[in-house]
């Protein structure tokens, strides 16, 4: 897959692309990733990239033409490239793991990053396929959401996470939070871990691993059980932890 | 307000922070960050962070003690202060505007953030005050969470954003999505800008905004006019755009 971000300050991209997942995945060769930024697609002396909001009002948009052209460039330097350009947003669908299950499916991605008190509403009507938020808060610019966007996706996508850390005990693999896990010591601080993990007993830790999902899931987010596929075993545990 | 970040890989931060409203808050005083590294807080030779889970299974578990150390020593650099220890954690609370609002009330925020598959229970039953998660998706890492926090509760701290650039046209703000924002040129590409906003008529454009605020918040995020605060206005606008 290759990964493209349109931003503003390319700068913010370095620390975290070396150090996630997209690391590995780039140097697997799985996935390449590159910055563009709107403003060597200025042509003015100055390489304005904001200007004020017609109809008034406080703030700076970001003009629509060298974003437009920034996506046009990525986009058109592989145009066999199966693509989605996305623009982030707070006003877009909120991002989720179905989602990057599917985002991971494209051959490249374009995340259109916005600063200042947005983009110009052209970009969002015209120039992008769709637009996604990561939560409902605002936060300064779209370069966090994007590389938060893009690490989700890289790991849902086939090889880019090894045998032994797969995605299949992550919370929401399989629609509940992840059961609490423990390492050594054993006792620390007074705390100690569950005598089950201890036990060597692994059908009855796996039990109890599951019933402390269903337990985490009821007591923290009982929303998502609605959707959870549960066997008639989870059906029980759950009535176990009700009745405890 | 003391930010800090608990991190097995603070190299990610510097970029997002020299860039984001954190480098402006800051630079104006009102902040303060810094990154501290589990590993500093561990006595053995090779200095190890991570162990495997006990009870058998795929991947590693980041050790108790490096981080309840790492915790207590900025927290306790910093006795007098109303602070609050926050996990990055995927089963956390959902965080939202309202949240960051409320964590902007603090005089310190101490994010831990996890790596691999998860950090032992016991930091998250015994040493923070909360886990907070930033949307249903997992990640590889605590760190661009944290910093999407943070960045959202900077711009709530009275003073970070200035006069001109607040955050009451923001997106959540009155609980509506933001209307759409035009800047020049006013056509391109065939695309123009709405005549009304070039009408220099502000009443009618205020108008004009509240509606299309409003139509954005019903065709995306119908679940938001629920709990928003509607004028008889708004009720109208609501009617006008249902009829269109």
């Amino acid at each position: 897959m290759r990964i493209d971000f349109i931003s503003l300050f390319p700068e913010m991209f370095t620390g975290p692309l070396g150090h996630s997942i997209l690391k590995r995945a780039q140097a697997g060769g799985l996935i390449s990733v590159q910055v563009t930024n709107p403003r060597d697609f200025t042509y003015d002396k100055h390489r304005i990239v904001d200007d004020y909001p017609f109809g008034g009002g406080s703030g700076m948009v970001m003009k629509p033409e060298p974003i437009f052209r920034a996506v046009e460039s990525v986009v058109n330097a592989n145009n066999t490239l199966n693509k989605r350009v996305i623009l982030m947003c707070p006003g877009g669908q909120v991002f989720d793991q179905a989602k990057a299950r599917e985002l991971a499916g494209y051959e490249q991605l374009v995340f259109v990053c916005g600063h200042y008190e947005g983009i110009d509403a052209r970009i969002r009507r015209h120039v992008v396929d769709e637009a996604i938020s990561i939560g409902d808060y605002v936060l300064t610019g779209g370069e966090l959401p994007a590389m938060v966007i893009a690490d989700a996706v890289a790991r849902m996508i086939p090889g880019v996470l090894g045998a032994n850390d797969g995605a299949q005990h992550d919370s929401f693999y399989n629609g509940l939070l992840e059961y609490p896990q423990y390492t050594r010591p054993r006792e620390f601080n007074g705390w100690a871990v569950p005598d089950i993990l201890l036990s060597g007993d692994h059908a009855k830790i796996e039990t109890w691993r599951r019933k402390e999902s269903l337990r985490a899931t009821l007591e923290r987010r009982p929303d998502l059980l609605v959707n959870a596929e549960l066997s008639p075993l989870d059906r029980k545990l759950l009535q176990e932890i009700r009745s405890e």
